[in-house]
């Protein structure tokens, strides 16, 4: 079973929490046990698990990637956009989450990030949903 | 069928060869052929494949990836450890690793670790075992 | 279902389009719905998804992570390859990709690449096919 949720990000870079999005996914499904598979189709942008609660996380992973990879760094790619796709590898592309009656199975602190790397843009992820 | 392995971590950086354990309880359950996922439920720990051979790859993998992350470097959260989320989402939460004949299927050199990024602490791994 | 794919590197590092393999894999198999699990089991190369039209980017991904992680810096690992471990665990060692009416759930631009970090070698892929 899978469905894809619409993302819309409103910056360069930017963290969003999609984990209520894809419990939403998976609570109308009626699945109870099994797994969920994120995909990001796109290759700017990423997923990844991290704290939810506190913002200023999102801000300091994102501030770390951008001094890792700069924007601008002498890139061969002419689209000006090399370093997105570098920091999209850096995090993945896709996530499995497992599922425990109805619910994602994630740490109290977890959440499903959304990574934006070449925003602001109308984004995809698919999430398949398998029973068992 | 999952469980949940515990792992007590003593240092604040490390990286713990943990294969036995899930081979362990992939064993314990008599599952022959399928997949195992791993879930790491915390935000400032993850899990990496790498060689278990030699503990130096180890001491390189954490030392390049402090020289990359540094613990203080003037982060937004307020709780010390921003490094860690960090160096956690650079790892990744989660595996997916192959069974064969009822063995994780591993190359020569791999070994399953959990990566402790803000220890010492006692921390979990959820262990999945899907049959098929 | 599973197979091996083979691979030749040619250079130290180098990005592998492995897309067209691993699809001509799902194809022989005859699989129309399900997941694939793709497993590199060396500890000196990785796999990720990244753009495959444009060449300049996957130079632009090598020359980042050299720059991260350089060849020589010290490493106590003494074989020499100690950056190729890094990087490896960098990228991933596993992908799971959607499969949807036989094909491949793949963005646009998306293409699998197979990373080789301390080449050139033959290596191998697992190509793990979950019908369903």
């Amino acid at each position: 079973m899978r469905e894809t949720l619409s993302v819309q990000t409103q910056q360069r870079s930017q963290m969003l929490d999609i984990t209520a999005q894809v419990q939403q996914v998976v609570s109308g499904l009626g699945v109870q046990e099994g797994r969920v598979v994120l995909h990001c189709p796109h290759t700017t942008a990423g997923l990844t698990i991290n704290e939810g609660a506190d913002p200023a996380v999102r801000a300091d992973i994102l501030a770390a990637l951008e001094k890792l990879v700069p924007w601008q760094a002498g890139y061969r790619h002419q689209e000006g956009n090399a370093a997105a796709h570098i920091k999209s590898s850096l995090m993945g592309h896709s996530l499995t989450v497992l599922l425990d009656q109805g619910r994602l199975v994630l740490g109290t602190w977890q959440a499903i990030f959304f990574c934006e790397f070449d925003g602001p843009r109308g984004r995809r992820v698919l999430v398949d949903v398998l029973e068992g």
